[in-house]
């Protein structure tokens, strides 16, 4: 999908270049940041009534709600930035769930002396990010501290959409004998984001994978409505999300560490900062386990999807080792996949 | 309501006394914190499946979605702290629609070197404001940045509640006749942060006013769920809310200034930094639009609860001068009280 409009949308002209601390107070100088830079691109028919929250009608079903902050550092990374970041990574979370995401809120926290021209720019990236997915930023907030108190802006996106009754997906749900499906490469948006920060270049640019991932789920549900668990495995990495399932479900996760897909310019700028992929951010992947007897046909369905086009099978659950994620290396033995103890790369999303 | 339980509650030990950029990286380390410091505090049979999102009963209705992000400085000042600011302030503006405010979510961006007995005392101090409004922390994020990318911490909430069908409160529903109502005595957040960053001290200490008001809400839609716009007069004060309310519903607002209660040692404070109660925020405190044949019996409600003893009707709603919202001073003249251009005070909230 293009929205050449968008992308060719100029800088609207305020009164300021920069931010002020006096577009953080709720006066006129606020009036016109919301009126020129945010309610052009995100606009609907709930945003526009400028309540203090958004009124939405209720289809019934469950409700999945979910919250993420976006800190990501540099702000503009290949692939992305901190905008479509914060979109997607908060759709992610909600459709996980097998919900179809619906209503964000925005909330920004912006350093005074931030330019105009910067923050427009995350901001047709977020009404981007936020058509693709096809929900609706309906309420939002804006904090403005003074310099040096914020590095240039962070973004937090809190949303929901509705879950159908048939659909009941969580990390407990794993079952002996499930098959485990990774939805394309690892390891891309931590890369993207590492290699831009470090100033390395590669032949290839190493760039983030950032999507949003509500539609491939919304075809990975009528395969079957019944998947035992599904995340987008973000900080931390796959290791991190398995190592909560097989703890989660007490039972064991064996992977077949040849079909795990990196691609070369990733698997190479991991080696030189000497960081291994399965403990790298992913913004537009999921891990998915299923029953095997379905497994097949769910991975044909995700591969005809462009965001699961190289989706692989990669593993499976097994009743030895509960709790323990393990991974069978190219030469034949089994090593223990932990969960980290901290902070590879700070900054990441 | 007390809860000398929580106000005892020893600081948990964890493997560092500050918080380490590992423990924004979602590993070992996150998950100490989270179990340690936020858990025990929030806990509630949704939070502790420990989801990337948070699956919900729903009962049908429309519903109230909030967002709202806490930088105030200082983060403790008297009467309360960034923790159940962050609560009450979501917690109002949800129910300022009319709707029961139930889940929320609590996002955290915390400066590497935070020490965790402050970010205990915190969450805390949220709890506590939690159990008083009924609401449910129900999902969560926390993100670590680098010692000087943020000032101690910031917290976003985000939350929602379900509206009766036969409650349509709206800036946009003023009608000529209309009282005004205001719910206790202005400015007491915004002069108790100014002050206590200024360190000025009057004979008694000023104090803020932060509240939750949904129980007060329910109150007042008990008496008739036709109230017509209802906000709290947060960033900006009671001045830009009728501002806005005016505007919205092509109204003139006519207010008599000798019904506007100040309390002595705030209107002392305004006094000597030089700031007009009318433009600074409140943070317990809500103006509501009613018929006025409703309004007497809606001022004996409001009385009623601890949190609208001062209750006082403010002024009306006329068809003289539509947008503008007008003074009648002690002196009898009648002065424009126009919205404010900008910042008053940077960081109230």
């Amino acid at each position: 999908m293009d929205f050449p409009e968008a992308l060719s949308c100029p800088v609207p002209i305020l009164t300021h270049d920069t931010v002020q601390l006096a577009h953080g107070a709720g006066g006129k100088l606020s009036n016109e940041m919301i009126e020129k830079i945010f309610l052009p691109r995100f606009l609907n028919a709930t945003l526009e009534k400028m309540e203090d929250q958004a009124i939405l009608h209720n289809p019934g079903g469950r409700i999945a709600f979910s919250t993420d902050t976006f800190v990501v550092d540099p702000i503009f990374f290949p692939g992305g930035d901190i905008g479509d970041l914060a979109i997607n990574g908060t759709v992610n979370d909600i459709c996980m769930s097998g919900a179809a995401p619906k209503y964000l809120s925005v909330g920004f926290i912006l350093e005074e002396g931030l330019p105009f021209e910067t923050l427009h720019r995350i901001v047709l990236s977020m009404e981007k990010a936020a058509r693709t997915a096809g929900v609706q930023i309906v309420t939002g907030d804006t904090k403005v501290v003074n310099r040096g108190s914020c590095d240039k802006l962070f973004i937090n996106t809190s949303g929901f959409g509705f879950v159908a009754d048939n659909v009941h997906i969580s990390a407990s749900n794993l079952q002996v004998g499930d098959k485990i499906i990774l939805s394309g490469t690892l390891a891309d948006h931590g890369m993207a984001v590492m290699t831009s920060r470090e100033g390395l270049s590669f032949q290839s640019v190493v760039s983030s994978d950032t999507a949003g991932l509500n539609h491939l789920v919304a075809e990975m549900l009528k395969v079957t409505p019944n998947i035992h668990a599904m995340r987008d495995p973000t900080r931390g990495g796959l290791a991190t999300t398995l190592n909560e399932f097989a703890e989660s479900s007490k039972v064991g996760i064996q992977l077949y560490g040849n079909n795990i897909p990196v691609k070369d310019n990733v698997r190479g700028a991991c080696e030189i900062l000497g960081i291994d992929p399965l403990y790298v951010a992913n913004e537009g992947k999921l891990v998915a386990i299923v029953a095997p007897d379905i497994a097949e046909e769910m991975l044909g369905a995700m591969k005809n999807n462009a965001l699961g086009k190289d989706s692989v099978i990669i593993g499976e659950v097994t009743d030895r080792h509960p709790g323990i994620v393990a991974l069978r290396t190219s030469l034949g033995a089994n090593r223990i996949v932990d969960m980290p103890v901290g902070e590879q790369l700070p900054r990441i999303c």
